[in-house]
């Protein structure tokens, strides 16, 4: 997703400074003029703009805190915004730091997947102080066609975890309606049109119940990025005091699913883990007969 | 919804027989012209295709199968068309039952709630022989804008459950969603902003999640009716011998509900039983501060 939000930072004219731990997964912005850097502080060391966007807290912390990372390279009054869904406490302490050396941070994850980078239709929720956030939209404005303020530091993480928690238990209820509409024998595609268009519609109905029928688990959004992501939502929940059955259902669901050596498949992969309980495969039989 | 949906097929120009067991809730249509019969008995003596819906199984059987049902004074060739969302095994005995005297049964449950029954605009999934549908189509036309056949007896009930399982996960989602926004201290309706229109959206989001937000708890749809069709759907998934672990702690929640009182609430009220599994009152208060 990087490269492709990159792209548009490029091709609105922005100068585009680069690295990424697979230089070869940079070669596209670099035929297209981009710059090479070594390091995340040396991307920090000529740019008024930084935008991170890694794969886990760990990495958010070395690539911006780390060594090498950009905070040590950030100039006086740069802005550093990491896009990558990760834990609202660790955006605090990197708003912290920044402050500390007179350079700025925003939280910004994004909503919308690979689809929504290359196409710039992200939604992007964004945490920080208000007067950045303004001063960074143009670049964000090009990225995405949702830029929304939450509030600050770490309110956008928070308001990326609500998304997910919506995602994880409607999840659920599309596989396990599709497994119950399977076993009862019904014409599967036929039911979609019945239900997709009412109240129990959702994106995840229209969009990944079909490729659930044709067989396709290829990734949108990757399986072990989701159990990252619903991670960091129970901790924070517990955190709070908040208990939420659904969404710990939901997270033990794709947990199940990385036992199935499924956490490459995309999130409608769920449906192979509610299968399995049953000691079923995908797509199971019909039922046969009214049993007792 | 009843009488909403009889209106439409009187303003059609089709002829009306109705009863209800409550006679006052006939009154409207009576006034409009609809003629009176003490007992369902009594309307399929006078009418080519008789329209139920009531409120539970035993219902639709006391109404179509019982002493004074439906069955007993149908005419030869009437169609039972049976719009209550209820038990696929029963549908498929009243099928058999009416075939036995000439007659004919459909199951032809809805979804889309009060405001599709008074707009005309409900989804009918429904179950029967293709020629029965085809016949007493012109009259499911005015009442819903999607009417399509599942297959034979049994399927329309069957895919009102897909309907129901989807909606009940979808709305643990929502709510769980929405608390976790309030314990992190986030402005709620901006955080709806931004992740109603993305890969989190459904319907219940959109139309319901606004609603809990404005502390309205009125039903579109009953509680009580919603844990009868949960407990229909979980039958027959335990009669497959398929487990839906998702569907089966929705339920719970939803009695959980009705041992609040809230039965009579609308289905959105779920937020209620979420709160109140961790301590708090709807709207919980922000949590105070990061806890260990």
């Amino acid at each position: 997703m990087g490269a492709a939000m990159a792209g548009h930072l490029r091709r609105a004219g922005y100068p585009l400074t680069v690295t990424t731990r697979t230089r070869e997964r940079a070669k596209g912005l670099l035929d297209e003029g981009a710059t090479w850097a070594d390091t995340p502080a040396g991307v920090a060391a000529v740019s008024d703009v930084v935008f991170s966007m890694v794969g886990f807290p760990e990495d958010v912390r070395e690539v911006l805190l780390g060594p090498e990372g950009a905070l040590g390279g950030a100039r006086p009054g740069a802005v550093l915004v990491d896009m990558t869904t990760s834990e609202p406490a660790l955006a605090i302490e990197v708003a912290e730091a920044a402050a500390a050396r007179g350079a700025h941070a925003l939280d910004a994850p994004v909503s919308g997947g690979d689809v929504g980078a290359r196409g710039a239709t992200l939604s992007i929720m964004v945490g920080g102080p208000a007067d950045v956030v303004e001063a960074v939209r143009p670049c964000l404005d090009v990225m995405g066609k949702s830029i929304i303020r939450q509030g600050g530091a770490g309110t956008g993480q928070h308001t990326k975890m609500v998304n997910q928690i919506l995602i994880a238990s409607t999840m659920v209820g599309v596989t396990e309606a599709l497994l119950y509409a399977y076993r009862s024998g019904l014409d599967v595609e036929r039911v979609l049109e019945s239900v997709s268009g009412g109240a129990a519609g959702s994106w995840s109905l229209s969009n990944l119940a079909p490729r659930i029928v044709a067989g396709d688990f290829a990734p949108g959004f990757f399986v072990d990025h989701f159990v990252k992501d619903l991670g960091i939502a129970l901790a924070e929940a517990r955190r709070a005091r908040l208990a939420l059955p659904g969404l710990a259902l939901a997270s033990q669901l794709y947990v199940a699913l990385q036992g199935q050596g499924r956490g490459r498949d995309g999130t409608q992969s769920l449906v192979h883990a509610l299968a399995a309980l049953s000691g079923q495969s995908f797509p199971p039989s019909a039922a046969p007969g009214p049993a007792s």
